[in-house]
């Protein structure tokens, strides 16, 4: 029995790791939910699974006694095995260290966790002998293929659908809308991934937590345009040798892959692939020209240092704004790129460091933005970073 | 340093294993090498590797003093570590026994050995604690899917080009030539697997070695057609995730991996798939009906016992009639049916009892070759097995 805390239970992902634990209540247990703003749907949660702890930005309306702790403490609550940290944006990073300090297994789908603070993330988890799971699809695929294999592997493949607007060009790229941009043709996700998808931004950050993840080499990580999302990623050896994964474009067999691990549970739920129905499978390069954050994501985890986090928190304003029709959809790659341009690097940066580079991008890329009163002011203090 | 025997090592197997051993010398050693007609080729080779033994069915007319063994004693040789078996037809068989009772570790390219005798087979090397591991492209690439899996897989899914003929009707196949036969659109191979590629009683046979060599069940062994040959096979597990092994379709891969296993060795002389090149990968549900070969193969393998040794005589001899004129394509699995028909079983047979079904069923059918003086006879002695 599996003893499990979920972090950010009322998201997709949240919602779906519940859809496994329900399923298979021999092997799983929920000990401890944390939620955020969906305080409704958390209430049900709790009823339902009746957690020993629980955490929410309110106390939640039910006559329920347990335990009400922060992010930090439900992650390194002594009952809990594993944890699965599903929380949006930075939310995760703290609650992610205390997990790996308690010495907690911790599933990963939160991606600001590794892209922000990757090289400190690892090193501890090292130092803690804590393994960290991947939940991504893609990383998820990756780390299947890897099984059972001795020798490095030469090179990743990750695969991409290309989101919703590959095909389109630079100008109509430029009038797409955030109701277009949060219609993914393939994957059922939360709003901010979504906008990710269909911006590329999505895959940069995976190749970067692919870095951290597998010890990979940004050249040794490649990318292919894959529409139909059914192989996930792929894995190249060095004798010429590929191994891929495939399955429905469904997160649940993730979630439930990092669950089962290194046991694979028969599930009836979870859908299959019908061979009937899949006559081809397409793939072709990608074309980082067209999606400049992209490009951005991978030459800010080359560079490192605090880049990755500047990338991040520049990514989430930009996507906000887009959302709430203040920017272009090609505007979002423009602040990104401008708050990188923008930022001094701290090479091998603390976890304030890091803090407060989230800190100084998001300022910044608001900055950025039309009608706010410093728009296109360059910061005095700040030079120009690379 | 692997100390190496390869049974059959003037054919298309033999010398692509000889190519591998020449550009991995650190890794690999010939010690002994088995060959049959090709004498010329098989004095090139003792030139070249000097082997401890060697066997022919003639001496080779060479200044060369190494030991002129059997298959048997070469495949038992006390230098050998690894025996090679890529010998056509059941010539393999008693060797690959020899091998086992040596407590050698046997890689397994002839199918015969296999599909006569798989129950003997497996039943040896499990007594003698040795592993039997596949060469063939879509077994290998099973095996590599299952490394590291804790948990029995729920389906393997062979992947078949389809051969030169997928698309033609029954009338276009009744016409096709023994040169036509011959020119296989992917691989390269010997004449007697080319042909049964273009039967499909390759991917019989081959379904029936899976069920051997991995213990599935026929109902568990799907088939998929795949023209481009670069996905060599999946498996698909209990929670609907699959794997896939992907290359380029070039037996120096599977046999390398068989060789290194379960390392895998650098080699820059394999190719590498080009993702530039592949736009497409296609997969469709195999069409029985138009290739009676393959469900002959399927249902024998099903019935046990003599009847796939009687589907590999009879296959054999109507391939050889194929290719000398005698009979038409169709005709091939007119006379695998008609001798399997004709065939009394019997199971859990053993070693001389299939020795014997195989003598039976190349008579049967030369009998039903047209032209022999007792086409068409029913033997008197023999019942209908099924």
């Amino acid at each position: 029995m599996k003893r499990i805390a979920i972090l950010g239970s009322t998201g997709s992902i949240g919602q779906q790791a519940l859809d496994i634990i329900r399923a298979l209540p021999d092997q799983l247990q929920v000990v401890a939910l944390a939620g955020d703003k969906n305080l409704k749907l958390l209430e049900r949660q709790i009823r339902e699974f009746r957690p020993k702890a629980f955490c929410s930005s309110a106390k939640p309306d039910i006559d329920y006694r347990g335990e009400f702790l922060s992010m930090e403490e439900i992650a390194s609550h002594p009952e809990v095995d594993f944890v699965i940290v599903a929380t949006s944006g930075k939310a995760g990073l703290s609650p992610t260290l205390a997990a790996i300090k308690a010495g907690k297994t911790v599933a990963l789908a939160s991606k600001e966790v590794l892209v922000m603070a990757g090289e400190i993330v690892v090193r501890e988890a090292s130092c803690h002998g804590v393994r960290i799971l991947p939940i991504d699809s893609e990383h998820s695929a990756v780390w299947q293929c890897l099984q059972g294999e001795e020798d490095k592997a030469q090179r990743l493949l990750l695969t991409a659908s290309g989101g919703p607007f590959y095909r389109y060009s630079q100008s109509q790229l430029a009038e797409v809308t955030p109701e277009q941009a949060l219609r993914h043709p393939v994957w059922k996700m939360g709003r901010k991934v979504t906008v990710d998808s269909a911006t590329l931004m999505n895959k940069g950050l995976e190749v970067i937590e692919a870095h951290w993840l597998f010890s990979f080499t940004f050249d040794s990580i490649g990318i292919l345009i894959h529409p139909q999302s059914i192989v996930h990623s792929m894995v190249e050896f060095v004798d010429g040798s590929l191994k891929a994964q495939l399955g429905s474009p469904d997160m649940r067999l993730p979630i439930q892959y990092a669950l089962s691990y290194p046991r694979r549970w028969p599930n009836s739920e979870l859908p299959r692939l019908d061979w009937s129905k899949i006559q081809a499978l397409n793939f072709e390069p990608v074309d980082y020209g067209r999606f400049p954050c992209l490009k951005s994501a991978v030459d800010a985890g080359k560079s490192g240092g605090t880049y990755p986090a500047v990338l991040c928190a520049a990514d989430e304003v930009a996507v906000e704004l887009f959302l709430s029709h203040r920017i272009s959809f090609t505007g979002i790659a423009r602040i990104v790129q401008e708050t990188l341009e923008r930022h001094r690097n701290t090479a091998r940066p603390s976890l304030e460091e890091i803090m407060a580079a989230d800190t100084w991008a998001r300022e910044c890329a608001m900055r950025s933005s039309p009608g706010h009163p410093e728009e296109a002011e360059q910061p005095s203090d700040l030079g120009r970073g690379r």
